[in-house]
């Protein structure tokens, strides 16, 4: 009973070093493995919504998707057995991610309503971030993240301040256009402003009035200023820590002529050439 | 009657402290509330303008309108009771803001015309202003203001020089492309390159002759080099706001002469030679 | 005769004080005026395209028009009788600028074909730019235009690499859509490619097929990177000049401790309390 | 027999000077030549796909094509005559491209297919990469290839991150918004997304309904602060590199150490402490 046991635990052990280590060489091939299901698995979706090559390859699609549903469901439970705290790692945001991988295959059994089916299997796509987490890029994208994080409160402020100007923007549009040129709505003309603030300017509502074309030039103009305000801030945060990380500092201190910006590697005094402490 | 008066200034001293001020509990109650029913006023006219909505929960819609109309009412009549000076404040921004938002249903009683309301009652927005002084929010701008602020007259110089532009622009291409594509005037092909200059492009207007295609993508590229411009101002004064903040700060100040910006490492005071504190 | 010559020779000193000087009383007033007939004239054939402006006060457009024709001719001929080089001024930018103004009235009495009258006519919002040498504009332009120029050949190599680009992209473009969506020639391709790497993206033209779309969608993503360039080239000068002028320097050195960075108007060392040189 | 042979060498050698060196007459001469019959190559592909201009001029175009096609094919031959490896050549970029460059015109005599042919004329827009190695273009590039280099790395994991999001957004978007509005599959509303977070807005697909116009909202105030990013890292670089080029320079070099870059002033090598010339 207790070799049963303890072979159930190597087992376990196992397949925790497979599913959630990057070290062994299986570990490594298993990562390389899903990374490749999911990506097909998203294509598969992808294909599926395509009329016409749903419509040649129905039966095709439909085996595949079952493939890799069942490999999933294997990997759900593998990883359900082998991680230490099982409840935990079900309610997680990857645990509720890794369910919404397989559920919709087997509910398609019961529920033919493909719209409802569709939600469910593009919450699939969210399994994407998991390759985010993938070493190589994660390390690469620090300071990225970094410089993102360092602005995001300023951002924060200057998107709320872009909302209310949108809102009261919208507003006044809807009040000097009117229902024929497509703002048949305070929230339509506040959509349409969003759209002109953020240069995107799709067309599908646009203004026809004099006064009207007058209002939306200002309110590009003003977009057009407004558009370097986030790219300030980012761009600024970006040159700090760049210089920061900069060779040259004022850590080091000639003790015979007192100049104090030197490389950060220096090992003498540029100006009087004593050496200088580490 | 003394007593009367007293017991009066007693009401207008309480109310004023919790109509302006925001260090009580009532005081940061009334504010959260004010919020919430400035929000909930936006939404209902936002509401109100979607036909679907409007058609079916009118008399709900109507109600709710009642309500928060009765509410601003009094706060507008507490307000002016409980002020110093209420002329000043009647007069003022928010006083004039503040009776908008009450006067388009006491208006509506007599005046059925919905065009004329819908104006007034949009006005109410600017209410929304408001909500940009709370304290927190207010404290995180600080820095976003200053940047702006620093370089504005070199942004309006720049748009100065972009609306120039964008007239000889229209003009050129009212003359080239003519009525057909939709160049109707000069005020309108200054539109087009307002809208193009600013890389926003509805499409409403697009040039539809060789030659006109030319020209548009010459202004584009033109519009493409230009729109460096703001971006690099405004990227250059929050730079230097976070270059300043970074070796100079103002957390020293001289004992002497008073000067109170200085290096981080400072130990004398750069203007009268005084030993500065740590 | 001397008499009658020296008359005519102080009323050349006096109109060319007043057309050219900025300094006296009249010539900023008279710099005022023609600003204002500028602006005026600039908004009378705008005004004249509008069909339906021009259908109600067409006469008094024309009345308008021609006191100002009367105005600028005057002008003319008082700048050539009072400049030392009349020939050299004819033949100058400005001096075309400003026979282009009042040339269309006189031409329109002979040929009544207004498509080419409205050409000459707009040519006449040249003068515009005479506005740009408003003296208060000038001095707080030098800086735009410094960071401009010095970043010009570093655009001018990024431009002619986004109209290679756009070339290839536009032939590939056209080879993929074909005539149905609008691809219909090489050039229209590339009007196509300019428009989507400006991110202006009017739709007039728009990729119909999975490869066209796919295609777009690369281009679109590279001109998402590209847009970076011209704005990192613009704000690095920007960033340059205005630190540039900030106030530290390493032009002060003190005598003593030998430290060398000091604000620029430091009169002592911040490190050892030493007086510093001018 | 030896002298022809050295003959033929002579002529190989002096065809190698003419059509690789740039610094003889005849060198300079052939570039320049080269360049002008390269764009007018360009230029004949693209007239022959405008309808009017193929229909009037045909046989101009036919006959141009033909003398640029033999100029071409003689280039073609004696570069790979006078090369010292001509199969490394022929399988080069440049060696693939210029036979491109000949290929459709011979190949027109037997295949009589329109679409094809243009397919492969294209091609030959490659060529317009050489004209990129104009050495004084090149210099002039250098620094904004180094920048493009040294950003491009945090450029890749940024666009990475922007095509996880659009394939995500897309998803979520042709769910929401479903057949009618034009999100008629995954890919559809993938480039849709890529459409709209790069601000170009077509305006081809564009959401109808309240829900979808609500995300899409959302999804554009998100890529106006994403557009920042590559901006904020590309600025970042060129700030850093004439940064360095400011105060710290490769125009010293130590004598005994041999590193290369040191302060402008520095009097002594940083690293081991002699003295650096000035």
């Amino acid at each position: 009973m207790t070799k049963i046991k303890s072979k159930y635990d190597l087992f376990r052990q196992k397949t925790q070093i497979i599913l959630y280590g990057t070290n062994t060489f299986l570990g490594r091939m298993f990562d390389l493995v899903l990374l490749g299901l999911i990506l097909l698995s998203v294509l598969l979706v992808m294909m599926d919504t395509v009329e016409g090559i749903n419509h040649k390859y129905h039966t095709q699609l439909l085996i595949c998707e079952w493939i890799i549903t069942v490999f999933f469901t294997i990997e759900f439970i593998l990883r359900i057995i082998s991680i230490q705290k099982p409840i935990k790692y079900i309610f997680s945001f990857y645990g509720i991610i890794d369910l919404m991988a397989i559920l919709p295959m087997y509910l398609s059994i019961f529920f033919p309503a493909t719209n409802v089916l569709t939600i469910v299997r593009v919450l699939r796509f969210f399994r994407l971030f998991k390759i985010l987490h993938i070493p190589q890029i994660s390390q690469q994208s620090i300071q990225l993240r970094e410089a993102m994080e360092a602005s995001k409160e300023k951002i924060l402020v200057f998107i709320y301040f872009v909302v209310i100007s949108a809102i009261i923007i919208g507003s006044l549009m809807y009040v000097v256009e009117g229902k024929e040129s497509g703002f048949t709505s305070i929230p339509m003309g506040i959509y349409w402003a969003i759209v002109t603030l953020t240069t995107v300017g799709y067309g599908d509502i646009s203004p026809a009035s004099p006064l009207g074309q007058f209002l939306a030039s200002l309110v590009m103009i003003m977009g057009y200023g407004i558009i370097a305000v986030p790219t300030g801030i980012v761009t600024a945060e970006f040159a700090k820590s760049s210089l920061k990380s900069n060779s040259i500092s004022t850590k080091k201190k000639c003790s015979k002529c007192h100049s104090q910006v030197h490389f950060d590697n220096a090992k003498y005094c540029y100006e009087c050439g004593e050496t200088l402490p580490d």
